[in-house]
């Protein structure tokens, strides 16, 4: 047999192997170690390497893309030697990640090439008046009509208070003043809103925000170059009153909790504002244009609507399509005449959120079936191309937002957000949010969990703990059956953090809620899921999902996995957009009055869909042929008995 | 000489008199007293009789119209017997008059045949809706919007404080809801403004208000009737603040002197809204139209606008056409989404008060050459018919308000509003509003007094008093020259009433401006002031002024008497019509941007015309040839010396 010679970077280590070894078996034998979390399954991607020349054979490239692979990438528990090569380590991935509260988001690139002139929505012009004298005694508004009728404004909207300072100011700038206005109405209709009459000349600026359950995010805009000036998050100061829309409402009924919630989720963006203010130094009166998305419930609070009826049958808000009203009214420190306006939603639980994210994940433009999906508490989602749209809310619960699962949690500093387990001994490795030890497990440290838990069989396809392991990570604890992932001395709490059975069920009921949703949208326009062309994830939740966790729980359908594309939150990225370009933001009208709601618990293919989906990954494991395959080679033949 | 029986009614005596006889000298043979105010002159019709028979030939009926001719009015000094008569003399006019405070304005007529349907501009209507149910989730917003499509609307606006009662209205009406909306935006625009949502269905209210810098009248109107069920009228409130309009406006300059002139009126309008709401037991919520009409500078104060630029050259007002607000910005306690609109002027001292009076007046629609005229503390003119107007303001100040005159007073109770003085004697005989002792002398007390003591030569035709006079009611007192009306233990005060050469001055000065005022409009458009057929005259000024002394001091042209009608507050009235019809409301827009305003500080013939009015009646006595007739009666050939 052959011996080839592979060499290890950074280290410069040369070691002589014969062909066919692993890669990683090759380190080792350099004396080095390359992490293998999953057991050198090839599931966790935790040991890519680099590799120069092309004498290796990748038996599977699980975990990595079509890009990587180009990039030379393979992984090293799966790539056989077959000439000599340079491998390359990559330092080990920091264990360091987000934490959402304070942090600032990072630099925000303009979303499209952005042209003021045709797109900005507020706009402020300099109008060169005449003085008035005796022969020319037209009245101040007169005069100032006048000159904005040179900039095709014929009919204008004045507040009361710019009326009443009118006279002054056009005196202070000398009969030049500039002026901030926002056109209004239908396009071309010449309508406009004046804001402000200044004697200097000041760039318009705007707030994009997105009012999450959990979290709020504010984008500062200038609205003349498009830019983001600054950024922040914040968690939504509603929390205190309940972790999920369903008890915001359920407090919103109660006394005055409604002025009490409406009052709080001011006070997180009052802190935001105040925030980017001081890295920015702007001035607040300057913020011509604020634009809100987030779910329906999150609308509601914010404008002060009563958000009962969305909880109770037949689920109707008050509104999904809201005027603007001014920062006066809504209590918003911008200037007092800023026109603040919501995005539209489509249902209770379809809201702006989901039509902003329709069109920053670029699904408006998409002539591909294309499914956009943001979790949360809830999977809404929409099924479509840029011609057509159907949409559906799956009540999900919050059990993927740590609620409902003995040591769930945010997704915090603590938080375990991925695991891998040992095939054999079931022993697992886990990467904690901060990089410090953990207190409790995050929405994708849960499905990480969950699906390391499946394929290594420590639970079966029903979700139940597989208690003759020769492990003492199984055991029956206090809330029944459940598996160990820390023992009390590596945890903050000095606590075990175990996942149940009960935590297992809770889970696999949100994930069928949120797979029967796919059946059923895709049912409802005759398509199957496997003609997806494009899976696009929005949402901090699904930022961060490791994609074969979540197709082998069966909470993604079992697509190719370069169909999957996480984006972040495109609820504010969409909100951007639409601050920035009337186009944009009329785009995102027509979308949301051209979207198809299915109301699914008026559907009754949904229960079914629902019940079929209770197994992992389904009852049916015909769907998940991925799965299948590594299930199979674990499990064997166990197949057939689920199946029946 | 042929005699004749004069029998006198109801007294039922009978007298026989030679032909030639006038009726007065009959009466006293007869025993009976006619009262003789000017000496037996045929000037202040205070003896006109009504006589059966056609025995009479009246030498004179100047003071009388033509219909009370034919009714059979005769003037006792003026009318000789030429056969047997009847004579009934009417019971002497009571000496009882307006006092304004607190008085309430007459029944007022519908000013047209009133069609709701198409003219009424806030309507109320049921809606019919569907309940929401799984199959038809659509929300509460949209729900309504549907239901508004079937009336025509297609685009609304939506108060935040509607919107967030939404949901509760109408689960409450069980979705059969009576909505209070307005249309606006340009007919057939399909745009409305809703202000109510309710269970139970109402007729909707409105306000005209006519703000006058000394009254402010209200109208409260049932706009489905159209019928006004309550009305009030009251001082100003400012008036504590200045009397006049330009004493206001250095007010408002100072400190937050403009705050607590707003903030008067404002309390004056609350008064008189409580006490028309105790009267008639309706509901202030269903307020939904409040229209405002008054000078420039009123609808500046009560809008909180800065009127400073209205008194300074070039006399530029903030607006002229102000946009409406809600009775909650501006603080009248109607529905507080009820809308608060402003008639439109025309310039700084050619106010709503003039446009709404141009419609009232009927001058909008008037195809002979018309002029309309306001008089207070300025001469507003408007001379046109209903195809063009041309329109100025006189500076006149406020004498004939009775400022600037040492015993002058408003028309309230205790002031001389007429004055008769005898040709021979010069002994004045006068009324007093209210019955009682006077205390001064009001604006028509002036006039009459002017041309009184013109006419019987106690001054002369350039103001001056006559000191040569054989009566002690010629003197020259603290202030020069004057002319005592009432002694000490005649009035109130126990003091002299007078009219000295200084208020005469001051009187000429002020009407000499208006006369320049219709001089220079007739003017501007090349016509005579004796082309005028119709002098209408609105104002509560006007609505007491003796024609004939109005004349005789060439305050008004010398036209046939039939000519002028009084209209009282016309504001108010034009008001109320454009309240109740949109049509009129849009009419009075039109009127007002067809007006020509003439700037009469811009226009150097203004200042040649009022020198030229600087005398009694006119430098050029041909200009009022019925007036040189008395005059040459009494004071023989000085005419042409004066005339040079």
């Amino acid at each position: 047999m052959a011996t080839h010679s592979v060499t290890f970077q950074p280290e410069d280590k040369t070691v002589d192997v014969p062909t066919g070894m692993l890669i990683a078996e090759a380190a080792r034998q350099a004396g080095l170690e390359i992490l293998q979390p999953c057991g050198g399954q090839g599931r966790c991607g935790r040991c890519a390497v680099i590799v120069e020349g092309a004498g290796v054979r990748r038996r599977s490239t699980i975990r990595l893309s079509s890009e990587d692979v180009e990039a030379g990438y393979a992984l090293a528990c799966q790539t056989v030697i077959e000439d000599d090569i340079t491998v390359t380590i990559p330092e080990q991935e920091r264990v360091e990640r987000r934490i959402v509260t304070g942090r600032s988001v990072r630099k925000v690139e303009l979303p499209f090439p952005y042209d003021p002139a045709t797109m900005q929505p507020v706009r402020v012009s300099q109008l060169h008046l005449h003085p008035p004298s005796l022969d020319d005694n037209v009245d101040d508004l007169g005069r100032l009509k006048h000159g904005l009728s040179e900039l095709g404004i014929s009919d204008i909207e004045l507040p009361l208070p710019l009326l009443r300072s009118l006279g002054d100011k056009l005196r202070q700038a000398d009969w030049q003043p500039w002026i901030a206005f926002e056109m209004i109405g239908e396009e071309g209709s010449g309508r406009a809103r004046l804001m402000e009459i200044s004697a200097q000349a000041f760039d318009p600026l705007g707030l994009a925000i997105d009012i999450g359950t959990t979290t709020v995010t504010l984008y500062l805009v200038n609205l003349t170059s498009g830019e983001v000036l600054s950024s922040a998050a914040e968690y939504n100061g509603q929390i205190a009153f309940g972790e999920d829309v369903i008890s915001r409402i359920v407090y919103a009924t109660k006394g005055d909790g409604l002025h009490q919630l409406s009052a709080r989720v001011r006070e997180t963006i009052h802190e935001l504002l105040t925030r980017v203010q001081k890295r920015t130094g702007i001035v607040q009166e300057h913020i011509f244009k604020v634009l809100v998305a987030g779910n329906t419930t999150m609308i509601h609070l914010f404008l002060g609507l009563p958000p009962e009826t969305i909880r109770l049958t037949p689920y109707i808000p008050a509104a999904n399509r809201v005027p603007p009203y001014s920062a006066n009214e809504l209590g918003i420190e911008a200037h007092p005449l800023a026109s603040v306006e919501c995005l539209p939603g489509v249902a209770s639980y379809v809201g702006a959120d989901i039509t902003a994210g329709a069109l920053s994940s670029g699904l408006v433009d998409s002539e591909d079936l294309t499914l956009f999906i943001d979790v949360g508490t809830n999977g809404e989602m929409v099924l479509g191309t840029r011609d057509w749209m159907v949409t559906c809310a799956c009540s999900a619960g919050p059990a993927f937002e740590g609620a409902g699962v003995v040591d769930g949690m945010r997704a915090t500093k603590g938080a375990i957000e991925e695991v891998w387990i040992h095939s054999d001994t079931h022993e697992p490795t886990y990467r904690v949010i901060g990089g410090g030890k953990p207190r409790g497990i995050c929405g994708s440290g849960l499905i990480s969990l969950m699906a390391e838990l499946f394929v290594t069989g420590a639970i079966d396809r029903g979700g139940r703990v597989n208690l003759s392991l020769d492990t003492p990570r199984v055991r029956t604890g206090n809330h029944g059956p459940e598996f160990v992932v820390a023992w009390a001395d590596e945890t903050e709490t000095g606590k075990d953090i175990v996942l149940t059975n009960v935590d297992v069920e809770n889970l696999m009921r949100a994930k069928a809620a949120i797979y029967a949703g796919y059946h059923v949208l895709a049912r409802s326009v005759g398509v199957g899921l496997e003609d997806i062309q494009q899976f696009l994830i929005g949402g901090s939740f699904g930022q961060y999902v490791n994609v074969e966790k979540a197709i082998q729980i069966g909470l993604l359908p079992d697509l190719p996995w370069d169909r999957f594309e996480f984006l972040g939150n495109t609820s504010v990225r969409g909100t951007y957009m639409a601050l920035l370009s009337r186009q944009a933001h009329s785009r995102v009208d027509k979308v949301s009055q051209g979207m198809t709601y299915i109301e699914l618990s008026a559907d009754n293919t949904f229960f079914d869909a629902f019940t079929g989906a209770l197994f992992m990954p389904h009852t049916d494991m015909s769907r998940f042929p991925s799965v299948a395959k590594i299930w199979q080679d674990g499990n064997g033949d166990e197949v057939q008995d689920e199946q029946k």
